[in-house]
Formats: C-alpha cells, sequence, structure tokens
C-alpha cells in the first residue's frame, strides 16, 4: 500500500514531497503527547493548498487514514500517526497572505507560527490575542484545530473568538469557504464546528484571523501568598470586582522552586502560592485597575506584592510562566499535566482535593495554571522507572478530571482530547451526544478517513469503559484502579 | 392528523396547553417577516422543559413538522408556521433560573425576554450585551435561534459570543447539553453550531449566557455630515485609530426626517448623515476615547457635534435610533429591510452603489444601521397597492444583496435567512458547502421535521434558480428581473 500509495500521490499536480523510509519518518512518530509514538506508512508535505484535495482523495480512494500534523506542539496526542495512515503535514505552507489593518484581520496558511502572526501585525499597531506557553513554535493551524488558548484568553478569548474565516477540505476532498470576512456568516456555523475539531472534520489550508490594537499600556505584578487557598480565594475576588485582567496565572510552592532553580529570577522565597496578573487598556484605566487590584490583593492577605517596573522586567515574569513546563522538566523529568477547567469557585477546593488525592497515592502535584479562566493544570510527578509509577499518576490524573466534571467543569480547558482523554470524554457526555458528534463527523467524513479513533471515542469503547457519564454527582468507577 | 396530533399531545406529562382553532391560531400565523402567513395544525404551548422531548417525539412518530417559536419578532420568517405541522410555543418558558454574579453567568429559559436578563443581572452591576432593537419583547431563545446582534455587538460580539452553556432537545426528542459553564468545552462545537441554526437542528430549552460588567462610564454623541460617503469615510477613521465604539450606527437624512416627524427629538436639519457613536468603559478612558472620537469627526467634515449631557439625553438618542424603523413604518407603510454586511472599507461605495441601482429601479431607499459592523439595513420603499411595485422592491434587495457577495460579505448580518433569503443562499454558498448544511442537520434530525423548507435551501431549489453562487466576482443573474 505504501509505494502504491506513494506513487498516487506523485501524481498529484504539482506533486507534495512524500517521504516513506523509516529514518525520514521517524521525527514525526509522535508529538508533544509523547507516551505514544507510532510510523505512519508515509508522509505528505504539501507546499500549496492546490496539493491538498489531491492527497485527500488518493488517501480516500484507497481508504487510507490523514492524519493532518501542524507543529507537533499538541499535548493531547491528536496528530499521533496512524500506522495504517498518511500524515499530512502543514509545515511548508507558511505565508501570511495579507494584513488589513482596516478590517483588523490577517490571512494565513495553516504552517504560520502563532507569534508570527503577531510580528506581522506589530507594524498596523495590532497583534493576534491568543498565545499558547508553545507560541513561538506552535502553528495556526493546529490552534485552529485544537481551539488552542493561552495566558491573556481570560480577557480576549480562544482562538474560535479570534478568527472569522477558514477554508477546510472535508473528508472527501470537498472544499469548504466557511465564515467571512464581514461580520457573521448565514447557514449553520460550521466555522466554528471546525474549530477545535481537531483534524477530524476536514483539512485547513487557510484561516483568516482577527486582530486587536495592541494595549497602550500594560502593568504586571506578581503577588505572593501564604496559602495556595488564599490565593485562590483572591482570584474571585479580583474577578467579583469587576476587574476583568488580561492574564491571571497562578503558581505553587514546587513551581516557583523549579522556576527559580532553572531560571535563578529571585522570586519570593516565602509564601506557598504566586499570582501573576495582568492588566491592559488605556493608561488611565489600566493604573487605576492596576490600583484597586494590588488594594484586594493586600485585603486577601498577599504577603508580598510585586510589580513589574519595566518592560524588562515585565519580561522576565512572564519567562518564568511560559518557561515553568521546561522548568519542571528540568527538575522532575517525569510528569504528567492534566488540563482540566471548573468554575472559579471551585478553585480553592479543588487545589486542595488534588493535594489530599496526591497523597493518598503517594504522589506530587505541582501547580501552575490559568487561574483567571478556571483552567488548572495539575502537574503529577512520577519516576518512569519505578514500575506502576506511570499507572498511579494516569491514575490520579483521571481522578482529579473526575472532580473537574463533579464540580460542573470540563475535562479540558485547551489542549484538547486526542488520544489522551478518550475515556474521559464519556464521563463528559452521555451517549446522545457523543452519538450526535459521531453524526456530525459522518456528515463531513463519511468514510471516517479523517484521524480516525481521535477527539470522540465510540460508543462500543464508552459501554466497555463502564458507561462512565457523571455531571455533578457522585461517581463510582470501579474500573479505574485506585491506589 | 389535528385531533389525532392534539390526543397524542394530551397524554405528554404534564399535557402541554393546545390550540387547535382557527381564532386561536390566527396570532401565530406569521412573525415579524409579514409577508408570508400560514396557519400551523395546532400550536403547543409547553409550561416546562419535561413537556419538550413528548411533543416532538409526538410529532416525530406522526412525520408532524415542528416549527419552533419565541416572541416572533424574527424578521426573515424562521418563525412562520408550517400548514401541516406543530407550532412549538416557548413563550411560557420564562423563568431565570439563576444568576451567578461571581461565574458572571445566568440561566434561563428560552421564552425568557432578553431585556429581563440585563434587568436581573443589574443588581450585580452585571448586563447582557447583545441588545437588538427589539429587546424590550424578543426572547433569549429566539436571539439564540437566530444568533441575534444588536447595537453594542461592535464591542461586545453577538449571541454566540455571549452564551456558554445550551440545553436543546434534537429532531428525535435527545436530550443535548452542549458548551459548559466552565470556560470552553471538550468535543466538537455543537453549542455554536445550535446557535444561529434558526431552529432546524434542535429545540432550546435552556441557556447559560454569559454577562459582562456594567460600563463605569458611558458617553454618546451624534455627529451631522454633509454627506453619507463623509460620514461613512468617518466610520473607516473611527476604527483605523484603534478605538472600539460600544456602538457606531449611522442614520441617513430619509430616516432622521422620519424619526424627527414621528419623535420630534429635534434632531440637526441640515447634513445628509448622522453618526451616533457611544464609547463605554473605565472614567478616564472613555474621557480619552471621547476626545479623539470628537477630533477625527472635526477633521473627517463633521458639520455639527452634539454630545449627550446626561442619562436623559443619551436616552433620547438612542429612543432614536432604536424607534427608527417604527418611525419609518409611520411615513412609509411599505418598506423592505435588507439585512447585509460588507468589510467595513466598502461602506462608502456599497451605500453609493445602492443610492444609484434605486434610482435605476425607480425606487426610495433609506439607510439606518451598524455601520461599525459594516452591517447594512437600507430600507426600500414602494407603494403595495401598486400592481409590480412589491416584485421591483425585492428584485432591488436582490441586488443590493449581491453586491454584498461581491465585495466579500454576507447575505445576513443578524437577521438569518428563514425563508426570506433562502436563494440569496445559493448565490453565497457553493454546491459543498449546501450539501454540509444538509449533512449536519441529517445528522441531528434525520426525518427533517424541524422547521423544514427554513434557513438552508435544498440543492435543487439552487439549482432551479440557476446555481447562483458568486463570490468577489461578475454577476449574471438573468433570472432576477432588472427594471
Amino acid at each position: 500500500m505504501r509505494s502504491e500509495l506513494a506513487r498516487a500521490l506523485a501524481s498529484v499536480v504539482p506533486p507534495p514531497t512524500v517521504l516513506d523510509d523509516e529514518e525520514s519518518l521517524r521525527p514525526f512518530e509522535t508529538d508533544a503527547f509523547i507516551m505514544r509514538r507510532a510510523l505512519p506508512l508515509l508522509a505528505a508535505i504539501p507546499d500549496s493548498e492546490a496539493q491538498v484535495p489531491g492527497i485527500i482523495r488518493a488517501c480516500r480512494e484507497r481508504g487510507v487514514p490523514v492524519v493532518t500534523r501542524g507543529a507537533g506542539t499538541g499535548i493531547s496526542g491528536g496528530a499521533i500517526p496512524h500506522e495504517q495512515g498518511a500524515l499530512l503535514v502543514m509545515a511548508r505552507m507558511r505565508n501570511i497572505l495579507s494584513v488589513d489593518a482596516l478590517a483588523r484581520t490577517a490571512v494565513v496558511e495553516p504552517g504560520v507560527r502563532n507569534l508570527a502572526v503577531s510580528e506581522a501585525a506589530a507594524p498596523h499597531g495590532l497583534f493576534y490575542a491568543p498565545d499558547p506557553s508553545s507560541q513561538s513554535v506552535c502553528s495556526i493551524g493546529g490552534n485552529v484545530a485544537e481551539n488552542s488558548g493561552g495566558v491573556h484568553c481570560l480577557k480576549y478569548g480562544f482562538t474560535t473568538q479570534n478568527i472569522c474565516a477558514l477554508r477546510a477540505y472535508d473528508g472527501t476532498g470537498e472544499r469548504l469557504d466557511l465564515g467571512s470576512e464581514a461580520l457573521d456568516a448565514p447557514g449553520y456555523d460550521l466555522m466554528a464546528l471546525m474549530t477545535g475539531s481537531e483534524g477530524n472534520l476536514g483539512v485547513i489550508t487557510r484561516i483568516t484571523v482577527r486582530l486587536v490594537p495592541l494595549p497602550e499600556a500594560t502593568e504586571t505584578l506578581l503577588a505572593t501568598f501564604p496559602s495556595v487557598r488564599a490565593a485562590a480565594e483572591a482570584v474571585g475576588e479580583i474577578i467579583g470586582a469587576g476587574i476583568i485582567p488580561a492574564a491571571l496565572e497562578m503558581m505553587d510552592r514546587i513551581v516557583i522552586d523549579a522556576c527559580e532553580q532553572f531560571m535563578g529570577l529571585g522570586f519570593p522565597k516565602d509564601g506557598e502560592a504566586l499570582l501573576l496578573v495582568e492588566v491592559d487598556g488605556g493608561r488611565e484605566d489600566v493604573d487605576d485597575a492596576f490600583a484597586r487590584l494590588r488594594s484586594i490583593l493586600e485585603t486577601c492577605g498577599a504577603i508580598e506584592i510585586r510589580a513589574a517596573n519595566d518592560e524588562r522586567e515585565r519580561a522576565e515574569l512572564w519567562r518564568a510562566r511560559k518557561g515553568a513546563f521546561t522548568a519542571l522538566a528540568n527538575i522532575h523529568p517525569d510528569y504528567y499535566t492534566i488540563d482540566g477547567t471548573i468554575p472559579r469557585r471551585c478553585l480553592a477546593d479543588v487545589l486542595d482535593r488534588t493535594v489530599a488525592l496526591a497523597k493518598e497515592y503517594g504522589l506530587v502535584v505541582g501547580n501552575v495554571f490559568h487561574a483567571g479562566d478556571g483552567n488548572i493544570h495539575p502537574c503529577i510527578f512520577y519516576d518512569a522507572s519505578v514500575p506502576g509509577d506511570l499507572e498511579k499518576s494516569e491514575a490520579l490524573g483521571a481522578r482529579v478530571l473526575e472532580i473537574c466534571i463533579e464540580v460542573g467543569g470540563t475535562i479540558t480547558g485547551e489542549h484538547g482530547v486526542g488520544i489522551e482523554k478518550l475515556r474521559q470524554m464519556c464521563q463528559q457526555f452521555r451517549a446522545p451526544e457523543i452519538a450526535a458528534f459521531h453524526a456530525v463527523k459522518h456528515a463531513f467524513d463519511p468514510e471516517g478517513i479523517l484521524n480516525p479513533g481521535k477527539a470522540v471515542p465510540t460508543l462500543k469503547r464508552c459501554a466497555e469503559w463502564g458507561g462512565m457519564h457523571v455531571r455533578s454527582g457522585a461517581i463510582p468507577h470501579p474500573e479505574i484502579p485506585r491506589f
């Protein structure tokens, strides 16, 4: 099949680059969900949109799965190859086709790096708001596929709120132009549907992103708290006061120590939690909000408040936050990052419960996350050389996600389902919703060749796993091992 | 069928109110698209969500279409009854179930009036942003079904950006819980898909809306311009300067005169166009933006600028804008309002072309619209007593929408497709997109009982109309009569 498919792809006009030897394919065997690896039959690398429908059709005619890959920075395994499938690598489609300052839009190819969009918009006083930690390397196409967030999504929204049009090719190779550069579009909102569909409904080849004006002023501060609970309560007070920070991040002692050891930023040595808060907008309003913010933080028991005095200090603060996962990896080589969302009011309770659960499992958990969004990222540390430790970390992670569902949250804020969270989808949703997902998938990809086995579990698998739906209720899950 | 279905509905627990005599049904024969009327078989009026799946199933078992109706204020005919169908009237499901100030959300039933949500949120310093002109009477369920906009959507977004969770029942009566009160939700974004689907994919029974903080300060002004073109150019300058007004509306002389005659507000007597601009936010930033705004308006040739001095004057200005359509109806009893979107940069050109086209057709057009959004609403005046005049106005409207598509815009900004714009859907979209809409519809409503014949035309109808897709190109449409 491999050589037959390679020949068929060679007849696409113009032919895409095709890699089909093991050595060339090795770098593509996983994405940032490194727990799982697979080599595809081959990789097809188009230079332009014109090649995409031909690639899809060649695969479809042969019943060969197509897995689309952006920069491979996804951490739920959405771009892990299918062993019997083609990997469609969008890395070479990286042209910024236009920037329209009046319309505040840019049209880009999927392989364009996230940060490159803001760089291209900067001369017009504009930027592209969603900023995942991986923004210097991750691609816009991948961002759309995963509906990526970032530290500034509290104020500016997710990817889906920051794009206005898409071009995609469905599982039959048909072109779909969705959304509009003008406001709104008629018909069902297939653009929003395609966004976050994890490569299951179409291959995205062109994206019109919204750009927003660079704020006149930005102020950033770091507040130290004696406990995670005190920091979490401060988050509620800030939001309750009507302040909408551009970012509102939390780090606990374990993460602070790791950052300190790795980057030596001179972070406060006492306290159990830090809040990193940024406010942006017009000069006067920022000053006003910043003053109110300080007063709230003090009232909530902050031990120390440090404001960045200039752009350099501000960049240092963000370096710590954006480098936190790398810092953790340096100190604790094996860890498993959970991505769940909860209503903000549950923040302190859920963090406490996570710590208590970790003790029960004999594991340690560090926290660095989007507190303002209620998007938690507990990092569970384990030792891969200890038999059973990985499984224990996964079981603990599953318990944490159950708690997220129980309090009215979700099993993923911004990392996607991929292959990592298929089981949790059965907990998040009831059978009719899972069935609706499959029916929608069928509408775009009748043969199911696009990224099969990712993002949405089959109802059969859910049944095998024990029909685990819970929502705001008690969770009896004997099939998940408890240690 | 009528009496048999009425008996079946009587066995729903608890039974909904059923109206099946002509006199009772007469008030429901049309919505605000009064050009078309039809009496349904019967109307079913549930008091609670529990009755909804039973009503859908009773209809489905008999192959009876279900048309859902909110307040009936839609102006594209989406809620016009089906002669062989049941009308599902949501007017009695009007409980505000909860308001959560910390989460900034409210959970409401579909029959709740738009304005009632903001009234309930006001004690918490919050409001619900989307504000259609009909906000004092239209319902949230209808707003979701149509993805309604309003004068403040320029800054705050459409309905789809202002809700976070939905409960709906699909065409088989299955309950779907979509979205999440926490940030983001996994799986395909069926909540966004349901929003704006015009009653075709499900019956919405519960909506969690987002609330936003009431702004500290609001300033509103009226600027008079010597020409529509000058006003349109000022719109571009305002946006280009990085100001994001809360509202940016335009009215031309014809509409100003009608408002003046109807409401006697003492509007400027000279000038050909007015801009109504509102800025909100923190006190200092509003003052700063307002000063910049005045300076831009002066530079762009404003003849007169009047700022509202207090809340009463501000309310007067908005009374004119929100009452404009009523004022027009008072002066020109017969008119046809077009709803199209265009990129802002095309505003002046498209308005000029509309005036020129109207002359060609021997008709007069007035303009009152969301200029900042590029959402135009030309009102075409005709005389229903003159044979052929209505048809001329419809033909002119169709030409205007073609121009919207040609310049990269869309055939509807906020009023929906309903039955009014089925033909234009064939122009906006190519066959693969229309086919994708139908495939998605099938996923939720396999028998096609939900609002059949609305929102999306069949490919067959598009073919009969001449396969009229145009996008950014010339439009040869011999089948639309030209006068």
